[in-house]
């Protein structure tokens, strides 16, 4: 057996059967080699960023990894920002990234480059296999490592080491889960916190503390206690909806942000980070929580954010009350020129059962995570990393993970153009995702930032770098040129019917809704 | 004067005048800045890999850097692999990345990563600013570099650098040419390789030495000594067509290009490396030159090449005969389906005068050198590096460094995938290239390296990763959708009619050649 034989065969023994690729010369034996292990769901993807935003979106789906299968190191750097955010989402990823055989990189061929070097900034871990390394153990330990993570390995493959013999493996003794419980200090401190009654404490979620299970006991902590209930901007996947505990996300601009906070003495970490700004801005502080805001890091995301909640509510809950069921937004209708609140509104009221949004609208639907509170139980993916181009990968990832669910993309136009390559693999592996494009014709985001940073006011040459206008591009051609049907909506009721018709079909579509009207 | 307006003013005194942009927040002052010089003309791209190939194709029509414009670490990886090509193509490029303000940096923002490390292996020099550096200073230095490098040169801008005050600019000296003279003891020794007559050596050309003037010193020193004369497969641009002098390019299959050098018993290197393989086989050697083949690098990519051309052919030349004028090739016609072949011929013989070729045809068009070795004169652009998604946006550069002459690209449509949004640059800037791609549907080239490295023929899961077919990507419908007109021909007559009146028209047009017959 081969080394990409063996390679292929632990993958599929430590429970990785899905493979997001775009390979090369040089992973042409993994190739041959995935081809002899049909158990191995192989998902092609015409550019990189697609394939490691998929395997975000599949792990954020699935909670653990998929493969990715990439081509030396400008395959590798094309996916880098995708794996940005896969590592912000905290997703465990395994890459696979082929390199030259390794005798051959001295001659520095066209093709060469530092691959390490590439690899570090997106990776957690970096893992060169060389000729006589024992493939199997290494692979264990990688798939392992991403799932105990955080999460984004990469693994190196040398072309030589995948075509030749490799030693049997050695049956592979279970992995032992390594969650730390919740630290007992830490706990005394987070109940005596929440327990004063000043409702001047946040309970500050993230990662799996954003199930609905484990929401379910923040919930009941919050209303036993009076805390604030929030989670992070960048969250990567929240269960939610009507029957589920609402949960207040934090806002992305600053000064909004830094308002959200301003009253609270103390913030109890659950699976997240504390907050910061994105950006700085001249004269704003980047700091999100106010002077002398105590931070209690109670379960960091890869720790037991289950033990900590549980602990929580096992000294602090007397009575579980079901949560209240937000209303649904009113729906708009008619005539009117379409705008981008009005597609907010329409998807929250629409949207099926267990539908799983991801959302990379950016500047285009800032209401939609209010309105879809009491809408009908859903997942909902948020742009982890701020690296766009985000969305459609996501969804297409998630869609091969979640057979059975509509998986919906809120996705802005300038962002969109990142990753719309995509679409061609929702086409080809017909999975059932419907992408909303948010057509204002415009970087909006930059537009406001502008501002933000007190630049001045533009003048032709800034206008035409943040317009995206001249020439429009025509998403529904983009999308029919990658085997997507799809369709234009300029007022709400088109867009009405369009959204609806779309619930009620299986497979990829597309809507490009006219927002030009915002 | 902040600092962002004094990098623009300084990177126009050093005659850096086009900025390919591809801007986010923490760049906006930077845009600011640009909006008040605007003698920088700034071209939009809509995802990075664009940016970074037009000012490739850029800088190898004029020998001089554009400036890129690019968002943080995410946003420079996505444009790494283009740059790996500017590296192999030896251009001048000169990065400007913005990132976080430099006191934000230690918050570890959600788009926070370690840029440093993303640029180093895409750069021969990374320079970051800092508050208080000298900004003209910096900057001067770095294009200058740059031009006299090899050439990618990073230059990191924090925001506080770009919206803090900066001194005031120190008048800039003029830079002083660094090339070095060509070595006379190398000279001597190329002057008796050349100069015994057995025809057993090789001249072998790359970088400024593939200009139209040099290549017809090269010709004679050839004709006079009777040694081979080659270029790099690889080449960043060769000067060349009817009346210029015929130049063999080294094949890229390793058995070929052993062949064509296997009698060579001494090469001399002016303008280029000793070639490799690009990829290593089982059982096949690396290296191209036979054993015991004589390497004389008598001037490196950056060194003086026409010196070195100069020096051969005073002593070699005695007398200058010009070169004859290959006949074109048969112009195929009629109804017959259409094939790469036939494309290839008929750009070949349709082509205009002072026509630029961008050639990412990858498998589709190996004939297409040779036949247009008669045609009107030219320039010939190779993909130089080996990562693919070169070939739009290097046409991009060169049709805004080369108004007024036509830009050709030849397109493999796998590649095309993973930068078409280039495209759409063409149609914003109304640029005169017709894409021609060559619609296989399938990744050819993995197809043949499946054979090429032993694997086992492909059973259905190594086929649906190398097969585009399923759905069919339709070019017409992506091109329109980006705002460019395009056309399909399946005939033989359909593309030779289709490609004669692109000819004529100015402005962006795509073809979709149909070219699955093949």
């Amino acid at each position: 057996m081969n080394g990409a034989d063996l390679l292929a065969r632990t993958l599929l023994d430590e429970g990785v059967d899905t493979c997001f690729a775009n390979p090369g010369t040089s992973e042409m034996h993994f190739v041959a080699a995935l081809d002899r292990h049909p158990q191995m769901r192989c998902v092609l993807c015409l550019a990189e960023g697609v394939v490691t935003g998929a395997a975000d979106g599949f792990a954020r789906m699935v909670g653990r990894p998929a493969v990715t299968l990439l081509h030396l190191g400008p395959g590798l750097s094309n996916g880098g920002a995708n794996l940005h955010n896969a590592r912000r989402a905290r997703s465990p990823v395994v890459n696979v990234v082929g390199d030259h055989a390794s005798y051959h990189l001295a001659l520095d061929a066209p093709l060469t480059s530092d691959l390490d070097g590439i690899a570090r900034p997106f990776s957690d871990r970096v893992l060169r296999l060389a000729p006589g390394d024992d493939v199997a153990a290494m692979t264990r330990d990688a798939v392992r490592s991403s799932r105990s993570g955080p999460g984004v390995t990469t693994m190196i493959l040398p072309a030589d080491v995948a075509w030749s013999e490799a030693a049997s493996p050695v049956p592979a003794t279970p992995s032992a889960p390594e969650r730390r419980g919740c630290d007992a200090a830490g706990l005394a401190a987070a109940i005596e916190l929440l327990g004063n009654g000043d409702g001047r404490t946040a309970i500050f979620l993230g990662g799996a503390a954003l199930r609905a299970d484990m929401l379910a006991l923040a919930g009941d902590i919050a209303a036993a206690t009076g805390a604030g209930l929030w989670c992070e901007t960048a969250c990567a996947r929240i269960e939610r909806g009507a029957g589920r505990i609402p949960i207040r996300r934090l806002p992305y601009p600053v000064d909004m942000a830094r308002d959200a906070m301003a009253d609270y003495a103390a913030i109890v970490l659950i699976g997240a980070r504390a907050p910061v700004a994105f950006f700085a801005y001249p004269g704003k502080p980047g700091r999100i929580l106010p002077a002398g805001c105590t931070t209690l890091d109670l379960a960091g995301p890869t720790e037991d954010v289950a033990g900590a909640l549980n602990g929580l509510a096992s000294a602090l809950v007397r009575d579980r009350t079901p949560p209240a069921v937000p209303a649904l937004p009113d729906a708009p209708g008619g005539t009117a020129r379409l705008t981008s609140d009005a597609v907010a509104r329409i998807v929250a009221r629409r949207m099926p059962e267990q539908a799983v949004i991801s959302d990379e609208s950016i500047t285009s639907a800032p209401g939609f995570f209010g309105y879809s509170q009491g809408a009908a139980p859903h997942d909902y993916m948020a742009l982890t990393g701020g690296a766009i181009g985000q969305g459609i990968p996501v969804a297409t990832g998630a869609a091969v993970a979640a057979p059975g669910r509509k998986v919906i993309t809120l996705q802005a136009d300038g962002s969109a153009m990142y990753s719309l390559q995509g679409l061609w693999t929702q086409a080809r592996e017909a999975l059932d995702v419907v992408t909303v494009i948010f057509s204002n014709r415009s970087y909006r985001i930059l537009q406001h930032e502008l501002r933000n940073v007190g630049a001045t006011a533009a003048g032709p040459s800034a206008n035409r770098m943040m317009s995206l206008a001249d020439p429009a591009l025509d998403w529904v051609a983009l999308a029919r040129g990658m085997g997507v049907e799809a369709a234009r909506a300029d007022t709400v009721a088109a867009f009405d019917d369009l959204f609806r018709s779309a619930m009620a079909r299986p497979g990829p579509f597309l809507i490009e809704a006219d927002t030009t009207a915002d």
